[in-house]
Formats: C-alpha cells, sequence, structure tokens
C-alpha cells in the first residue's frame, strides 16, 4: 500500500457530539484528546512521516468564551500529551494575540523533540490562513518558492487531509500546502474516531492517482 | 433553496473519458464545450451570479504538446461560445508565457461585457497558484485585505465547488477564494455531464451550514 507521507487531520465535530450526547458544546473539545493519540499511533504504526492537527482558528475565537476555553485547553492537553510520546513537536499559530495559549509558545519559536524524535507532528493553534501568508511574498523574495515564505513553512505539502464531521470543506488549513491534498471526509464525529476511519482513508488513498496537478 | 453565489467548477475526465470510447486521449476536451454551455445557461436559470471555469493550468501545460493545443483550442472556443450569451467574461491567467492562447489576451485585461451583461463567467487559463500569489503580499499593502492584492482578485469568493471525474482534491484552484468553499465531487467525467449533477449539487450545498470558518 501506498502510504502519505503527511495527513492532515481536521477533527470537527467535537459540539454536535456533545449535544448529540446531552452535554452542552464545550464539553465536545476533551473528547477529542483520546482520539488524537490512538491516530497518532496508527500513524506511527504505519510509518506516516508528519501529521498536521487543525486545532483552532482565529475564525474559531469568535465563539463564545467558554468554548474559547475549552479547545485552547484540548490544544494545551494534546501537546502535552504527545510530549511523552517519540515526537517532533511544532505549534503554527499567531502567537501576539491573547488567545494563543501561553504555554504553547516554546513549541510555536522551534520545533520540539520529544523521545527519540519519531514523526513530525504539527498543530494549529490560533491559525488564520490570511495571518500565514500575509507579508510573505515581495517581490524582492523573488528567487524562493512561495511555499518557502510563508509562517507556516515548517510544515510541508499535506498528501492526504482527513476531516471528521461530515463537511466537505477545509476551512482555512493550510491553503498552500493543500492545493494538491486528496480529501477524505468521515461523517462521524470526531469524538467518535475509530480504528477502520483511518485505515477507511488510507485503502481509499492508495487508490488516488497522484499527479500534482500535472 | 439557499443557492450559491459563486460556483467553481473543475471539468475534470476529459481524458479518460476519450480512453472509455476509444478515442486518442486530447479529444476528450472538446467534449467539454456542449457541457460547459448547458451548465451556464442552467446557473443562469437558477439566479447564480458568478461563475469560474478551471480550463488549464501551467502545470498542465507539461503534457504531450498534442493534448496542450486542444485543451488550449477548447478554453479559446469556449470563452468564444460564452459571447454569444449575456455574460461578463474574465480570463485568468499568465498572459506573459507562449502557452497563453492570444486571442484570450482582452479578456485577460478587463471583463468583457456581452449581451446584457448577466452572468460574471471567469476562465482560468494558463493559471498557476503560486502565479497567482506571488508578489502580492508585501508589507506596505499592510491595510489591505490579502484576496484584494493577488492577481485572480476580479473573481470572488467561491461557495460552492463542484468536480466532475471522481477525484476529491482542488488540484491549485484558487486556493485563496476556495479556503472555505463546499466541495462536491461527481465521478461522472465532465464530458457525460447531465442536468442532474448540477441539480444534486445543488440541493447538497442547501443542507450545508455556511460558517465562514466561524
Amino acid at each position: 500500500m501506498r502510504i502519505p507521507n503527511h495527513i492532515g487531520i481536521i477533527p470537527d465535530g467535537n459540539r454536535r457530539w456533545a449535544l448529540k450526547n446531552g452535554l452542552t458544546k464545550e464539553k465536545g473539545y476533551e473528547k477529542g484528546l483520546n482520539p488524537g493519540l490512538e491516530l497518532f499511533k496508527l500513524c506511527e504504526k504505519e510509518g506516516i512521516k508528519e501529521i498536521t492537527y487543525y486545532g483552532f482558528t482565529v475564525d474559531n475565537t469568535k465563539r463564545p468564551k467558554v468554548q474559547r476555553l475549552a479547545f485552547a485547553q484540548a490544544c494545551v492537553d494534546a501537546v502535552k500529551m504527545l510530549t511523552k510520546e517519540n515526537a517532533s513537536l511544532l505549534v503554527v499559530g499567531n502567537t501576539s494575540s491573547p488567545t494563543f495559549p501561553k504555554s504553547l509558545i516554546p513549541f510555536a519559536l522551534k520545533r520540539q523533540v520529544f523521545g527519540s524524535g519519531g514523526i513530525k507532528v504539527n498543530f494549529l493553534v490560533n491559525y488564520g490562513w490570511q495571518w500565514d501568508l500575509r507579508d510573505s511574498f515581495s517581490s524582492d523574495k523573488e528567487e524562493s518558492t512561495i511555499t518557502d515564505l510563508i509562517k507556516s513553512r515548517g510544515i510541508s505539502r499535506v498528501d492526504l487531509i482527513v476531516r471528521w464531521g461530515g463537511m466537505r470543506r477545509l476551512s482555512g488549513f493550510l491553503p498552500l500546502q493543500s492545493v494538491y491534498s486528496d480529501f477524505y471526509v468521515i461523517d462521524d464525529y470526531w469524538p467518535d474516531f475509530r480504528e477502520e476511519h483511518f485505515y477507511d482513508a488510507l485503502k481509499w488513498y492508495d487508490k488516488q492517482d497522484i499527479t500534482l496537478g500535472g
């Protein structure tokens, strides 16, 4: 089976999961932590080299404060959880806004290696696609390729994007690394993650003809 | 029914259609012309305000010359065909490369109005996402929003992207106008376009919850 190098994860449906389970919306986010770890371990097992989790965006921070605090905390906990694994962790997002969790600043300054390193794991935290691209492409840098100039340049091209929760849209996820990505959507909500979701996505990806636009 | 303002069309599968029908690959492109006109008329009927057709890309021009000539000719014919309708036509692409069809240059300089104007119709011709974004976001333009600075700024945010031919990827289609787009994929090849495809896409779009990332 042809395995993607880099998988993008859009873990959507936490709030809908909470409502379906008789909880208030903000209770859904912490239910996404175990799925994230489980998915990480499956990627490790299958030899995937890089994962990017869509944490939260600048757009998301317009939601009610109780939700904002809950999803920010879930991101902090997710990063902390992976420091106990073999992983190289990078956080990408706007650190200069008050909605960026302070404890994640070291991970935003430099990729942090834990255990034996292993998979590159990126978290988009307080990320904005406009923030990512702004001020990047000035004409005096004409020699470089665009993707070397954006703020998320530490994140490579994404081969496969998997989105939970049924929406078929990118919602601002890394627009330049996603131009050629294959996009697989799972209807179940992210907290209902199951191993089969991951393998269904890999099996589907294996059948795609990768052309990089050619 | 909630109708999208702007539909992006990725008319893929022309070559696969040709092979399936015992023709050489390049014969598939001209079979995409009638579907393009039929779709335009459906959009007109349903009150859609803007359509963007993915013609061909800089990436595509690496294909064999016989194909390159055929898809470029199909784009020229498609634009000419729509000059007989009520439409405001704009071509967006790199006009300074030899693979850009010379007869389309006037449409790339300025939107051209035909008949009573009506729908904005955009064609991406010799388009490249890197070309589109390069040199756009310099820091001295900090006041403006990014999408006002790129070369495709005459094309607005895309609400719904419909792709024929089964691939679930954007293949470099307007990365910034597509950040929030809903993405509907039809397995049939573009030359096998049927009215139901269009209405299936609209019905699906009507059920989506549009949040623009919020």
